[in-house]
């Protein structure tokens, strides 16, 4: 039975410090292995996604512009946890969705999704996604200054075709899509 | 038509710049908008994922502790583009496998998946997907020296299981999962 021992952290500096992004540097003994001068990891309070879905079966997703990749994307909406929300998640996702969309949701029209992980070598970030139902426009969009967000509406068939062809191409959103398409009957095992 | 103008970057810093982990700092002009003074990106050569699926169609997946979640997570095999792989994705999907777990597969048995985004917001990171299909063990693991990796094979349906139990978390890893599964047969659409 191969041994799985977690690595100890011996001491750690904050090589980044900002509100958008934390890095911190361990020094790191590895059990039966060398000691780690450097392992760097970036820190987060993680990030929650929702799918949601309008009362006649289409998916609400957001296409904009995002300066790290430099391109145009289309995800569901999504985005990080604020200080505060970090024992209620479904908070940051109600947030979210009503910021970027204008949408919400009854309460009993939210279930849980998936928890995933952002990149376990060199990241602590969690997520959180949920599956939002019956979702309506009750409100107004109120992004982020800098941010232009276009809302648009997708069937079930459409979503797939977008992640087949490339342009829902966000890896963690293609996830929640599936997870999503699977959960709502869309897709199943065929064995 | 909503506009989705990109953004111009006018200077930057080079804030960390390690063999691990590369970050640079930009002062960007949004269009009709401020001028953000900090903005991070994560750079690198980005990373390439395989789904080997062996001839009596099983998955073959790692487990394997992970420092940045510290917590022991199961993945499919991947890893970063080396210096001079940046033009042939295929060849690292190559390299990882063998080193990850012993195993390789005819030139004629590799298939493009996806290629998708890791974090539009916060990187410039690229990932490429493949699939290959009877692989076989030809050699042995030659893992990092801080490496200790479990090579586990499972069924389509156990791997679905795993995915919905939230015991195989990785959200690019996911996607991958998925779109293997639907590749093969194993999960399709039903409208």
């Amino acid at each position: 039975m191969t041994q799985h021992k977690p690595w100890k952290t011996l001491s750690y500096s904050q090589v980044l410090d900002t509100p958008y992004l934390k890095i911190r540097c361990e020094q790191v003994a590895v059990p039966d292995g060398p000691i780690l001068p450097d392992y760097y990891i970036i820190e987060n309070r993680g990030w929650v996604g929702i799918v949601p879905l309008t009362a006649d079966g289409r998916f609400l997703i957001n296409k904009q512009y995002k300066h790290g990749i430099g391109e145009v994307v289309l995800e569901f909406p999504a985005g990080g946890i604020d200080v505060g929300e970090e024992d209620t998640p479904q908070q940051t996702a109600r947030r979210e969705l009503m910021e970027e969309t204008g949408y919400s949701y009854d309460d009993n029209d939210i279930e849980f999704l998936a928890h995933m992980l952002a990149n376990p070598t060199g990241a602590r970030t969690r997520i959180w996604w949920y599956l939002a139902r019956n979702v309506r426009k009750t409100g107004e969009q109120k992004p982020d200054p800098v941010e232009v967000i276009e809302n648009l509406l997708v069937t079930p068939r459409e979503l797939l075709h977008l992640i087949h062809e490339g342009k829902f191409a966000v890896q963690g959103q293609i996830s929640a899509a599936y997870l999503a398409l699977e959960r709502l009957g869309y897709m199943a095992f065929q064995g």
